[in-house]
C-alpha cells in the first residue's frame, strides 16, 4: 500500500466559487489509515465560504467537502477500528495530536497543540498536493480515528449531512442540557438549522424556528415545531417573541442583527452561534446583550466520540436530514442555490458521478 | 416646595468634549423626592463618551455626572427613606416604572417598561431643561428610591466612585460566585478596573490585572493582586497566560482584541464586558470564542439594593477607590487625562467649587 491513491473529484481553482473536475493523488494508505471508497458527500455552506476565501486566502486547486460517507476499501496494518467493507463516515477533521488532554478527552477539534487538521485546505506534507483535500471526490485516505461507523439502518445519503450539520448542532444542544418542554429557538433554517430543529424536537424541546424564507414554513411545521416565525427585513416579527425561549442556537452563516434575536431569550438564557460568517466575526451590541442578560457563546463541530454518538442517535431515532441527491455536474448550480437560500435542505453529491 | 431649584454646575454645550459653567433649574422637590446638597461628584469615562456623542446624539446644554454624594437638604411629604441631614448618594439612574417584576426585584436598570431614567441626558418633562441633568453641580432633586445611604464611616469623596465604578464591577463579580482562591482577571485598570481589582482581592480571589500602562504596576501591586501583566501593543504578553484565569472582567472603554483576552480564560469560563465602547458594540471573533470555550456576557451598573450593598461592603471592609480631588475649573483637564489613561484612578470634583 505504498502507492499514492488516484482520485477524481471537483475542485475550486480560484476564489470564483466555481468548481470543475480535477484528478489528483492522495497519500498512500499508512499504517494507521483507512481508504474509503466515497459513496456520497454533501454540501455545507462552509465549503462555499472557504473556497471563496471568506475565511482567509486558500491554496488551489482545493477539493471541498466535509460530510463524507462510503465503504472501507483498505486498512493500514495497525488499524483495528475498521475492516474492509465497513461503512464509514468522515466529518470536518482528519487528524490531531492525539496526545493532549483535549484529544484524549475526545475533543480533537480543540487540540491544545493546534494540530487539528481540517478535512480540506490545510497544509499537509503527507499529501501529494501539499494540502488536505476534501470529500467532493471518489476516494479518501484518512487516519482511522477520524472516521466513524455508519450503522446499517441509515442510508449513506442521509448519513452524510450528520457529519457536520448533525454534530455541529447536536454538540451545543447536548451541552445546554435543556429539559423536556424547554423552549428552544433555532435561527436560520438551512442545512444546519433544519438538523437543529429536528434534534431539539426529538429531544423533547418546544421548538421556535426563525426563518427569513416564508416558503419553508410548511416543511418546518412538518418537523414538529411549536411555531415558525417568518422574520422580515426590519425584524419586527421578533418583537412579539421578547423573552420567550430558554435557549437559542443560530446557524445563520452571515452577519446579522444579533441583538434582535438575543432579545427573544429569557434573562439568564444562552445564545449559541454555530454559523461562521465572513472572517468568523460578528458585531455584538453590549447594551443589547446586557439588557437581555443573555450569555453568548460560539461552538465548532464536535469531537469524534460525539460525532459517533449523533450518527447512532439519528439512525436509531429516525432523525434524518431532508436531502436532495445531485450529480457532480450539478455542484455549481447547487452552490448558487445554497447562497440564495434555495436549498431544501441539504444537497448530497452522488460520488459515482465524479 | 413648589419652586424650581436653582443649580450651578458644569455643562457640555456641544460634542467638543469641553465643559463650561452653567446655571440652570431643577424641578421642584416632589412628594417622593429628596433634594441633595451635592458635596462631591466623580468623573467616569462614560461621562466623556456620552457628552462627545459616542453613544448617540445628545441634547445640550447637558450636565454629566453619575457618581454623586451629598447631604439631604429637603424631603417630599411621602419620603420616609431619608430625613434632612442624612448622607446620600446617587448613581447612574434616577427613576423607573417601579411596577414591573424587574423593578420590584431591585433591578430597576432592567425595567421591563423601558422606564429606566438615566441620571443625565434623558428626556424628562418634569425637568425645566427638558432632560435629566447630572452630578457635576451643587444640587440634585431625585426620587428617594434612587438614592442610597452613605454610612458615616466612609468619606464622601471616597464614596462617590462607588455609585458607578463600584456597583458596575461589584454586580457581575458577585453574580459569578467565584470561590476563595479562584483566579480572576481584570482587563483595563482605570476607574472601574481598579475597583474590580480591589473588590475581587477583598472577596478572596487571586487577581491577575491586565494593563497597558507600565507605570501603574506599583499601584496595582499594592492592592494585593497576584500578578500585573503589562500588555504590549501586539498583545504578546497575553500568550503566556493562556487558559489561566477562571473568570475575566473587562472594563476597557474602547474596542479591543477580545479574542486575545478570552484566550486567557480556562475553558468553560466566563468573560464579562462592562466597559461600553463607542456605539456600545464590539467585534467578536466566533472562532476565538469557540476555541476558548468561553461564555461572553455584558453587564450594566446594578440595581438600587445592590448599590446600597456595595456602599456598605466597601465602607465596612475599607475597599476604597484611589482618588484625586479637583476643583470644577480642572474638569476639562481631568477629562483629557482620563482619555489619555493618566487618571490615578478617579477624579472627584469638590462641589463647593461650582
Amino acid at each position: 500500500m505504498s502507492a499514492t491513491v488516484k482520485t477524481k473529484g471537483y475542485a475550486a481553482k480560484d476564489e470564483s466559487g466555481k468548481l470543475s473536475p480535477w484528478e489528483f493523488e492522495r497519500r498512500p494508505v499508512g499504517d494507521d489509515d483507512i481508504l474509503i471508497d466515497i459513496k456520497f458527500a454533501s454540501i455545507c455552506h462552509s465549503d462555499i465560504h472557504q473556497e471563496k476565501g471568506h475565511w482567509g486566502e486558500q491554496q488551489y486547486p482545493q477539493v471541498p467537502g466535509h460530510e463524507i460517507v462510503g465503504v472501507v476499501a483498505a486498512v493500514g496494518k495497525n488499524v483495528t477500528k475498521f475492516k474492509v467493507g465497513d461503512r464509514a463516515g468522515v466529518g470536518c477533521m482528519v487528524d490531531s495530536c492525539m496526545e493532549c488532554d483535549h484529544c484524549k478527552g475526545g475533543e480533537e477539534h480543540y487540540c491544545e497543540n493546534g494540530a487539528t487538521k481540517m478535512t480540506y485546505g490545510m497544509p499537509s506534507e503527507a499529501e501529494p498536493t501539499g494540502i488536505t483535500q476534501g470529500g467532493y471526490s471518489d476516494k479518501l485516505v484518512v487516519r482511522d480515528h477520524f472516521a466513524v461507523h455508519i450503522p446499517d439502518h441509515i442510508s449513506f445519503e442521509e448519513a452524510a449531512p450528520l457529519l457536520c450539520a448533525g454534530i455541529t448542532t447536536y454538540s451545543p444542544l447536548m451541552k445546554e442540557q435543556f429539559e423536556i418542554g424547554d423552549k428552544v429557538g433555532v435561527a436560520g433554517i438551512g442545512g444546519l438549522g433544519h438538523m437543529a430543529v429536528k434534534l431539539a424536537v426529538s429531544k423533547g424541546a418546544e421548538v421556535y424556528a426563525f426563518t427569513t424564507s416564508a416558503d419553508k414554513v410548511e416543511d418546518i411545521k412538518s418537523w414538529g415545531v411549536k411555531e415558525v416565525i417568518v422574520v422580515d427585513e426590519e425584524l419586527k416579527a421578533l418583537q412579539k417573541y421578547a423573552k420567550t425561549v430558554d435557549y437559542m442556537i443560530s446557524t445563520i452563516p452571515y452577519e446579522f442583527n444579533l441583538g434582535a434575536y438575543v432579545a427573544c431569550i429569557k434573562p439568564g438564557g444562552t445564545f449559541t452561534y454555530v454559523g461562521m460568517p465572513k472572517a468568523s466575526s460578528i458585531t455584538v451590541n453590549n447594551l443589547a446583550l446586557a439588557m437581555a442578560k443573555v450569555n453568548y457563546n460560539a461552538s465548532l463541530i464536535g469531537g469524534i466520540p460525539e460525532t459517533q454518538e449523533v450518527v447512532h442517535y439519528c439512525a436509531d431515532n429516525g432523525v434524518l436530514p431532508q436531502i436532495e441527491v445531485i450529480n457532480a455536474s450539478e455542484i455549481n448550480d447547487a452552490w448558487e442555490k445554497v447562497v440564495n437560500k434555495d436549498a431544501r435542505y441539504r444537497y448530497v453529491i452522488d460520488a459515482a458521478t465524479f
